[in-house]
């Protein structure tokens, strides 16, 4: 049963919602993730309800067997809000990093440019994921707020309260019970212990301190920028948050992120306390002539 | 049974340990807190090790029915390492915030330089108590090393072996047991279930997560040093995390620092957008002819 889209733009739900999104202007057209769960059916309802002009775009990566009627279910939700749904289907062998790869497989798939459903409590997961990751401010800070992310401050009981009142056929996605993904025991066991403990909403508190972290983080990769990663005595002069961050970003652009190791290991080349070093997947750092050479 | 020193100083746990402490020279004259539970007398006990001269102050806070018998117990312990010990005994009110109140008193009475026993532990609860009160860098960077800390990269189970090791008759501190103070909770519950999601532990990512936002912290706070936090255009002109720090640091030398809330209606009051602010504890904060100005 088709949403009225008249009862979109008067539900007083829907308007307070809004109110805390950050949509762009009535009449953009927009591409929006649909997972087919709460938060992407959330997103696209509010999207029309900003008065945008929305087209879905459903990633099947054929993890669950019931994968084709998650993509089922996303066109009954998008022919509910009267938007098109068109499904991209992405192969995923078996092994590690399932979850980090699909994750990967569905940006690549939806473009950069799509609006994602990622909530406050996405972010409060995040900021914990890479604390105990043993990341930096530039990992602490969590998922960046910005033009793809207009739900950001909504909470998880936002996007199911607005789904339920909606009435719209919502899929349960069973890949959130999994136990073997880390998010979901920090989602259902560790911030649940913590709302326990402090007696009150971390999460909250949480998107607090990764707000201050990213200003923090915004402003040193700014002041990064003007150094030469590939200069070891500018390495070696630079202050360490500074030298970490223009050697991330040199290591990063060339395929993918350091580990916080491996970027020591390239502070000591640079300073001259070793020659050379290795970087996981086959990449190696060298000096010669005071400048840092990468090859593969 | 007094420790035999010759012990201390040829027994290979000891010296595994103190490779891993930061104490001065030997023949240094130190002031060591000693609770006379586990941390602060292995804390002792290396400090002797390291050919210190070390001098005990005990801090009676009468918070707890033994605290009389914890008195006698840090005595023991002081004679057992050949050490002196002085008892100094605070008087607290019972109410609201009694471990912070307990923790304020306890360094006023062993002063500045004292030694203190914190461990790779406390620094793990203290990095998670201040993220989950939504601090920024300076709280997140936990525990400052330094020189009052020599040894905060050792673990609790490092100070515990020792004790057990060398037969120190350690009292057992009951409030760390009490569920009513948040960091016996995050100790006892919150880190082992995160060492369990993680299957790893995670104290130790974490104390590396806060040394790389100590850094980043250490940098900020000598840019920020430059502003004059009572000239409104220079903290509205600065970059929001040195404008944050100039405040900050401005309002915790009057007395003590502001919440992040707080900070946010100065940052406010610095920009034109309000005349002035209320801060807790009756300070004002007003705009006038462009600079700030704070009365009591």
């Amino acid at each position: 049963m088709p949403v009225d889209p008249g009862f979109l733009s008067v539900d007083p739900l829907v308007a307070d919602l809004l109110a805390r999104c950050d949509f762009p202007p009535a009449g953009t057209a927009v591409t929006c993730a649909l997972s087919g769960g709460p938060d992407s059916s959330a997103l696209a309802a509010l999207a029309v309800a900003a008065g945008l002009i929305v087209n879905a775009v459903h990633v099947d990566h054929g993890l669950r067997a019931r994968s084709s009627d998650d993509a089922d279910a996303a066109r009954s939700i998008a022919v509910g809000l009267g938007i098109s749904c068109r499904v991209v289907r992405v192969e995923l062998s078996d092994g590690p990093n399932l979850e980090a790869r699909a994750r990967s497989a569905r940006r690549a798939a939806i473009g950069p440019a799509a609006l994602t459903g990622h909530t406050a409590d996405d972010q409060a997961e995040t900021v914990l994921l890479a604390l105990f990751r043993g990341s930096g401010a530039t990992g602490l800070a969590g998922i960046r707020h910005g033009p793809t992310k207009p739900i950001i401050r909504l909470r998880r009981t936002d996007t199911h309260g607005l789904c339920k009142q909606l009435g719209l056929p919502i899929v349960h996605d069973e890949s959130n019970d999994n136990p073997r993904f880390r998010r979901n025991r920090v989602r259902q066991e560790l911030l649940p212990l913590a709302d326990e403990i402090f007696d009150r909403d971390v999460s909250v508190l949480i998107e607090r301190a990764a707000n201050l972290l990213r200003d923090d983080d915004v402003l040193l990769e700014e002041l990064a920028g003007t150094i030469d990663p590939t200069d070891a005595a500018a390495i070696t002069a630079a202050p360490l948050p500074l030298a970490r961050r223009a050697l991330r970003r040199w290591l990063t652009d060339d395929g993918y992120p350091p580990s916080a190791a491996a970027l020591e290991r390239v502070l000591s080349v640079a300073r001259g306390e070793a020659v050379a070093c290795d970087l996981a997947g086959g990449r190696r750092v060298h000096r010669s002539a005071q400048r840092l050479w990468l090859s593969h």
